[in-house]
């Protein structure tokens, strides 16, 4: 039996070459481009029944652009972008084959698929669908089928949420002129653990969650959400009120099951 | 060899039981009173040569001015409190023994002492401190000695603008009207590992948090300071600018040993 050939564009650098070694592992062939080395995009049309469009948001449409109309009908155009809207609309007008959005929901850091969330957003597919949800499913990752508006609609909360936040940390920290190395002798595990998670966003790696937070058609609702919360801690640290703070606190009810076990 | 004995006031809950377990594994003789049980406070200040405060922050100046006035002059008057100025000029106020104010930086559910940060903050200390400093040490504790204002400076960014950090984006997350139940599955690790510092503090203990930010002296600086990282980050996210947002993280150099590697 011949192998299938999956291309990834993009596939020299971060989950791009992590799921390059995943599908060789997996039995497949793989065919990887960076920008500046491997095959050049006609090749890979034409070579590689999947493709899959790996590189930076900003890049991603561009890329898709040029590769889509390159691509045989009965072939699989699919991309990685942490977001699902746009790619898959420029996916669907580039090509005339069958168009699948992904988005696994993690980083190269991760040791293996066990476990880890993956988004499916079929789009145009007819036989490649199975084909991909069993390479997923294989390694036991999570598989949640959705729309791309839908998964755009998540990541809001799951990934520009959670960036700001990170973010909005980091920059008060600096802000109070106080270094982490001053600091970290002095903290606690939670102080600890967000450290480890601001050093990864202001790292070498700050681009790229700039692009997921700016780029999501719902960063600015999820802006106002931020302000808003703000706002409303205002009041209570201005009166020094802790009763006031705590009653807001539990009225979130953000883990119901929790408060039921109070109550 | 007599015993030593520790009287803890607010040794049945939190911390206080955790630092019970542990004194009598150290081979200390142990009594504990809670609010509803346990020896009075004339009792403790008469029979125990070391007598913590640990008690909830709001009640932590009442029971210093009861227990102060009662301790022998040789004896020693100390607290787990999570801040360190106000407690400490009570105690020094309250008291003529000798003070040392203390501040474990972990919760309950530590399994050892072993690489925790303890803060340890003589204020009228002769003969108590070698014994106190050997008892954290015996743990393998890192001992951090200063004052306590220093010692409330770094809290307000160790601890206040940590929790009002899982603070602001619990209260995102509700405004958004997203149930956790819906976004767990499309969860990044990130995501989750947010979402279980939020559990902490939107759970049970509340209130604990909220005194540990309203009652620190530099929570209007810290709130001020987080205030304005959000003014600054809300340019970027209406110009959707990327490269403006990445350029604000990398500047803020947060991380400088990852920079310098970087350029």
């Amino acid at each position: 039996m011949k192998k299938i050939k999956i291309g990834i564009i993009g596939g020299t650098g971060g989950i791009g070459r992590w799921f390059a070694q995943y599908f060789q592992k997996e039995g497949l062939e793989v065919w990887v481009s960076g920008r500046r080395s491997g095959p050049d995009l006609p090749t890979m049309a034409r070579e590689c029944p999947v493709v899959i469009v790996s590189v930076p948001i900003a890049a991603t449409l561009s890329v898709i652009e040029q590769i889509g109309p390159l691509m045989p009908e009965e072939a699989l155009l699919t991309d990685f972008t942490s977001l699902k809207a746009e790619p898959v609309r420029a996916m669907l007008r580039a090509s005339s084959c069958e168009v699948i959005g992904l988005h696994p929901l993690f980083g190269p850091e991760a040791k293996t698929l066990a476990g880890h969330n993956v988004v499916v957003c079929p789009a145009r597919s007819r036989k490649w669908l199975p084909f991909v949800l069993d390479l997923f499913r294989k390694g036991r990752a999570r598989i949640i089928e959705t729309t791309p508006e839908k998964h755009d609609e998540w990541m809001a909360q799951v990934q520009v949420l959670n960036h700001l936040n990170t973010i909005a940390m980091g920059l008060a920290l600096k802000r109070s002129g106080f270094q982490l190395a001053e600091l970290l002798p002095v903290a606690t595990p939670a102080f600890e653990a967000k450290v480890e998670w601001m050093k990864k966003i202001f790292g070498p790696n700050a681009g790229l969650y700039a692009q997921i937070i700016t780029h999501n058609p719902f960063v600015e609702d999820v802006f106002e959400n931020y302000q808003e919360s703000l706002r409303e801690l205002k009041k209570w640290i201005r009166r020094r009120d802790d009763e006031g703070l705590r009653k807001r606190i539990e009225q979130a009810g953000l883990f119901p099951a929790v408060r039921m076990k109070e109550e």
